[in-house]
């Protein structure tokens, strides 16, 4: 590589534009093989990976093909799972057999394990590259959201009885198929890992040092069976770049590097704002119309069964509507306002199981607590409520208590189930995200309509 | 350090029980110095940092005051910025300078701001390491989201000119204050960033080479005045480690590392949560009783208020409702309908606001699209309302017709409504997941009771 001080220095990401696609749909579609090579060089795989979601499947497989391996292989593993599954469809198994031989292991298994099991063992009998085969082969048997499922089987290890000399030598050995380095592992003779030792280190370690001298016994690591959410929060709290994985008796079988962690923290976000909105699958918004409709309506349809008991329960106090009509006037009060309490509620407990550091609670300290801060916003609630809805309907004082009364106790409860919903779905494994979704909220409704029905009942 | 393959090798993370807590402060007020610190060498910082969450103020001092600088220094990094704050106000500035020294300087600047600018001043002041005080003056002047304010000054760069031995010369002088390195940052004479040499290479070059050899000009970097999610969104997109920071005219300032970052793509994810569900300050379960009940008041409060204008929008109609006090019984329907659908619509934009790969779809196709969708939804929840309208009062057909019809229109206007208003938060810069939140969800109910009840006027 010369030097190229006169060349000018990209410093803004590459952004996609209508003109430019157009030129390399042009380009593909007229076979205009070295203009493509040429423009492809230029970018980031992940920015050719941008452009392959936007053309058609021939042409997205016809660009990838002209590219070298190692370069279609990041592409391709760039891609989301779901895009990626449609996109390899226009591939023959030899030609996928190809990517997967370059890549590094836990992205193989990735893209194995999103084929049909036939084309998948027809892709791993075509790989030139014994090791990955064997590499895959150990990898499939984990579960995908466990360390096991997210580790690669590329890293560096040395030996604790080694010289930096022979260290050195072993990097240049192993060097070659790993990538982001910048630790070596310390194991035993039995692959038991004690440590590890970082390229700084070997690098300023004077010549005739040992890996003994220099290693760094303190190291943080996962065992195979540990789950994605665990791995997570690990690296997070600790601070890691990469995190070796062992088995049971701890010996060194691979590594989860930090980027894979970032997007499963990303996706597992996600998940829980799908979850709290009621979308069913993971959508995006270009999305054909009728994937976007379908994700919809589970939640849309079943919050509107929730609403038909609602209407049933008020449909029992006709006679009284018909008397005092008013009452109609705060039914919409009552339930934003019991959703609202359970939303809050149940988020506050949400991010507290997800926040694993301190001490746990026990259940009953952690009711007295949401009862205490429920009691506090009940009452101010309650008192809001009677002068609001004095305001909207000043005639009627006796209507207000009852209003009062009823803001006060939906608060309470919506409080209490907010803070139960989510710990009980936790204790199923269960995405506690789910208690501020829809269906909850809608049951909190019915809750709150029933308790207000019975207040007035009751009073008026 | 030793071979220590006698000792236990500790593989789970350190879990903290009221029982160790208890035994740690015991020793702290019976001033048991030695076994603290014995204590807390078995533990990593995180863990100590744990510890501090559960202890009072004056006994988090104390043990933080026994340990060595650097530990400390990091144990105080680790905690969340408003319990530093808290927790910093039982320290001298003298005794803040110490941890401040040794800090990386985009640490050390979070703690500097954290403080009236009096004390900071003073703490700046103290300090013994003048290139430290240098580099956090400078850094001090950015924007706190921004790439410059996110960016640490610690880095490793060398001369485009130099040979390798000299490089690893200068790296053995710049690498005791920089962790974490897997490369060395490749500068001219005018510290303009040329491109980087990782670690890994370095090992393996020949003896003569240079460092204009083997460098990778494929490097991307950062502008200081980046926005901080530009900056998660670029390292997430090219799977960086650490990206380099530079000014406009491409002069190497700093650079921000992936932990640093994950911890921003955290923090944003629960901004966007706490929108979502109406918790107006950053609050978790273990505060105080008083701060939780404030954090929830003032949607709490707004969505009642919301609500009262429902109320008073259904008092309008008081003598249809006597008249027709089966009216008063899908009120809930309506309202709910419509929120669900508003918060799917706007969680769908937001997540597509935030996603910034692939082309920008223009406003107009946007809306057509969620029109389109909006359309099939309408449809088939408006035939489902006639017919659970129908099961609930199977008197009045008319009544069901009604419904549904308003049921349709609710679903068209809620989607409009719920992919508009995040679209236009974001032009003002505003978070645009407040949009799914309780304010707008208000809103959204009351244009459905408005729609309902102007139907029912109509038809009825």
């Amino acid at each position: 590589m010369e030097p190229t001080n006169q060349q000018p220095f990209e410093l803004t990401p590459f952004e996609l534009t209508k003109e430019y696609l157009e030129k390399i749909q042009t380009a593909i579609n007229q076979q205009e093989n070295d203009l493509i090579i040429a423009e492809m060089e230029e970018l980031y795989p992940a920015d050719i990976t941008n452009i392959l979601y936007e053309l058609e499947g021939e042409e997205a497989h016809y660009l990838v093909r002209l590219l070298d391996k190692k370069l279609g292989a990041e592409i391709i593993t760039n891609l989301d799972a779901d895009d990626r599954k449609k996109f390899l469809k226009n591939f023959t198994a030899m030609e996928i057999a190809e990517y997967v031989d370059v890549l590094d292991s836990d992205d193989a298994v990735d893209i194995l394990n999103e084929q049909p099991k036939d084309i998948s063992e027809d892709i791993i009998g075509l790989l030139k590259d014994r090791e990955q085969a064997r590499f895959v082969n150990d990898l499939m048997h984990y579960d995908e959201d466990s360390a096991g499922g997210l580790m690669q089987k590329e890293l560096i290890k040395i030996n604790i009885k080694q010289s930096i000399t022979e260290c050195i030598e072993e990097i240049r050995r192993q060097a070659e198929d790993v990538e982001n380095v910048s630790s070596v592992y310390v194991v035993d003779d039995e692959s038991i890992l004690l440590g590890r030792v970082s390229l700084k280190k070997i690098i300023l370690a004077k010549r005739g040092a040992r890996v003994a001298d220099i290693y760094d016994e303190n190291i943080v690591s996962v065992k195979t069976t540990a789950k994605g959410e665990e791995v997570a929060d690990v690296m997070q709290k600790y601070d890691l770049e990469a995190v070796p994985v062992v088995n049971i008796q701890g010996r060194l079988l691979g590594r989860i590097t930090i980027d894979d962690v970032v997007d499963f923290i990303t996706e597992s976000a996600q998940e829980d704002v799908q979850a709290m909105t009621g979308i069913s699958e993971d959508v995006e918004e270009d999305d054909s119309v009728w994937r976007l409709v379908r994700s919809r309506l589970p939640w849309l349809l079943g919050g509107m069964v929730g609403s038909f008991f609602a209407a049933r329960l008020i449909h029992n106090f006709e006679d009284l509507l018909s008397k005092i009509p008013a009452v109609a006037f705060f039914i919409p009060l009552i339930g934003s306002t019991g959703g609202n309490v359970g939303v809050q509620s149940s988020s506050i407990i949400v991010q507290s199981l997800a926040d694993k550091s301190g001490i746990d609670i026990s259940l009953s300290e952690r009711l007295l607590k949401v009862l205490k801060v429920a009691f506090f916003n009940a009452i101010i609630a309650g008192i809001f409520a009677f002068f609001g809805s004095l305001i909207v309907d000043s005639a009627n004082v006796q209507l207000s208590i009852t209003v009062s009364l009823s803001i006060f106790s939906v608060v309470l409860l919506a409080s209490f189930m907010g803070t139960l919903t989510p710990l009980v779905l936790n204790k199923f494994d269960i995405n506690p995200a789910i208690a501020s979704g829809p269906f909850i909220t809608t049951t909190n409704d019915l809750l709150g309509y029933g308790v207000y029905l019975l207040i007035v009942y009751l009073l008026m």
